[in-house]
């Protein structure tokens, strides 16, 4: 119970209507009904039980082998789309507008592919390690799984997240149409050191190139300083063996960095002296620069946020309070904090961060927000623990310019109008 | 990179070849293969590429809305079994055998139904508060879905959970077949307290019964301090609306306590002086003690380990270096340490623990063992940050007896064979 008096707790703390992050965890909220504060009014009840609903009268199906999610939910999918090119080309994004929490659930996680989903037989799966190493390599997938595992919950971020608002006029799309391209899991799988040193390597080793089982063979060059760090070959996704379109039945996992760097169906790691500049690295995934230059492997993805609820295309219902809550996450490790401001970025307010606040995974904030049913901009700005703090849009277009399609993570601006409705601008 | 020498950490630290639990995190995991502790002989390759491979010939299909997993894995399902009494009364079991890391996929999370799966309409689905309170409300979905949500990773367990282990002889099943009453999930709702204090509590308010929407109308009593204190009314799990096992829409959440507390199909909340004595109290999920009186309302679930990897029904591979990996869960908190024995309890070593470790959730342990082909006792015994020890079975049941049915909870032993067969004993 928090001493802190009700009265303070319903002051603004910041423009627009803002409350306090820790309204609801006291004590007071007993008084959110007297202070006109009730969320949505509830019907008012008598004494008796509510009637008897028709599922309450027949026993329902029993225990199952492997559950499915209600009939009523299936409104909320990914989002796919095709890409010219490649048949397959293309991918789906999270519909975060629906979501909570921090874990994706793996079946709403995003996806890009660049040939398709290769259908691939677990029995006849191989890894092969070559290159500058003592020993040569091939796993099949019985002996990666003899291999120390590890656990850990990570984000995973499509570098082209978000994108879409660096076009001229803002996309009219949800959180998730826009933002989707992100997802967290619990991955588990052999860390990737293991495996190199296993073959042994060579002094003049410095780099590896990873291909996928693809029929693009999708390939990326990563510094062995990061290969020997924290990356894993995943094999497991919250639980389960990996789903076909997250890599099945391995993949390579770097936290943290661009997610076409983690390359899905890993069949080969060749461990060299220097970058093997793919297509996947140069005429893609290749930062394009005002002057027509292009920067190569800009590997992190950076601190960034988005408010999920409320967000684009959904529709207010009507004053009163709400609770705003987004998502907030960097590849430079933990969030160290999140502000919203209600007033488009001239007031800010400290929000709640849901724990366990982890390193390079989702974080999730709330805050409490009493909207007086009139024009809003919400806005949320994440910052990591080394202290990178999110950029607007307008500093982050003056700084790259509209070219630039990779590691958009500006701040996301919603605007509320008087009837409800919520709209992306650029603010 | 750690100064600790190679041959310290090749030293075994408990008897049977259990290993240091930093060996994986050395840089001298590059001397392995010259100790002679090479995992299992991977083929050595030339150095040319792999073949390439069926899949890799033809585009596979593009991103979908909501995806399933491998065909491959569709074996890894959970155990439902019937038990007399209603129509849709009986359960299913996590196979924690072929799972990783500590969040439990929700098409495979445990499942426990006393008149089977109800079908709720959500837009028909109404929750009650009434009792001691001042202002008796119902709440649509709408309406609930309005207040502050919370999310946290917490782990559910039945009480009954490895009942099975308290059979004359022990049952010859999977880790998952006994212990596989246990799930682990990230849940978000709303804070109880929250509307309990929206509707007002009387002074004379002490306990409340909430009752499930199932055919069974499911009922527990609860006193109001947990209620108020970390309860919550969970509306998603793993990011995703409720699973209809898991209580779709909306199910009470009483993190660590016993998973028949945890009403799912909420549908009533009556605040009440003291406890209702339901027939799902008294009649059943009481502990019968061995003069015939009954323990009731014994909540938390007490500190408890599992070896998933290897455990029972499954085979070694022949001798060499494993890595033993299982699950530890508290309801008092967090897990403090996880030991690890391979003599049958004769020595013990200090597993490593995967991060994060969270309060009331499952925790991920792992231990290197270098198993030299012999006869060999497993087991795994979880100390949690209150400083309860896991009891031995001998414990416990001199302490309880046999005809105790809930809450079991002594270390498990798996008798690995010098055939590689692991089987379940009693030791």
């Amino acid at each position: 119970m928090s001493s802190r008096p009700l009265d303070d707790l319903l002051q603004p703390v910041a423009g627009n209507g803002l409350l306090h992050r820790r309204l609801f965890l006291t004590q007071g909220a007993s008084l959110l009904g007297a202070a006109g504060l009730t969320i949505l009014a509830p019907r008012h009840a008598g004494a008796a039980p509510p009637d008897v609903p028709a599922w309450m009268k027949v026993p329902g199906p029993p225990a199952s082998a492997y559950g499915a999610r209600s009939k009523h939910e299936e409104h909320v999918q990914r989002m796919p789309n095709g890409l010219p090119g490649a048949p397959g080309a293309g991918g789906s994004r999270t519909p975060h507008e629906h979501l909570e929490g921090i874990i994706t659930p793996s079946a709403l996680h995003f996806e890009r592919h660049h040939s398709g989903v290769p259908d691939i037989d677990p029995d006849e799966y191989r890894l092969l390690i070559h290159g500058l190493v003592d020993r040569p390599l091939i796993f099949d997938l019985n002996a990666l799984s003899r291999y120390p595992l590890v656990s850990h919950i990570r984000f995973l971020e499509c570098s082209g997240n978000s994108a879409g608002n660096n076009a001229p006029e803002p996309p009219q799309m949800s959180a998730g149409g826009i933002h989707g391209l992100v997802s967290c899991s619990d991955w588990t799988g052999v860390p990737l050191g293991v495996l190199l040193q296993e073959a042994g390597l060579k002094p003049e080793a410095k780099w590896l190139v990873a291909e996928g089982g693809d029929a693009a063979a999708m390939s990326r060059s990563v510094p062995l300083d990061k290969a020997l760090d924290d990356a894993i070959v995943a094999l497991y996704q919250n639980g389960e063996r990996l789903r076909p379109e997250q890599g099945y039945p391995a993949r390579l996992l770097l936290p943290g960095w661009e997610g076409n760097q983690n390359v899905k169906w890993l069949r080969r790691i060749k461990v060299t002296s220097g970058p093997a500049m793919t297509k996947d690295e140069t005429s893609k995934y290749s930062d394009l620069l005002p002057d027509g230059r292009a920067l190569l492997f800009t590997f992190p993805m950076e601190v960034k946020s988005v408010i999920t609820s409320p967000s684009g295309t959904m529709a207010m219902q009507g004053p009163g309070l709400y609770q705003i809550s987004g998502i907030a996450w960097s590849g430079a490790g933990r969030i160290r904090r999140v502000e919203v401001s209600a007033d488009g970025g001239r007031s800010w307010a400290e929000a709640a961060l849901d724990e366990p606040v982890l390193p390079k995974a989702l974080t999730r904030f709330r805050l409490p927000w009493r909207w007086d049913g009139g024009p809003a901009v919400l806005q949320s700005r994440a910052v990591d623990e080394t202290g990178a703090v999110q950029p607007t849009r307008t500093a982050l277009v003056e700084e790259r310019g509209l070219q630039y399609r990779y590691h958009y993570n500006a701040i996301q601006s919603w605007a509320v109008a008087e009837t409800g409705e919520v709209r992306n601008v650029y603010a």
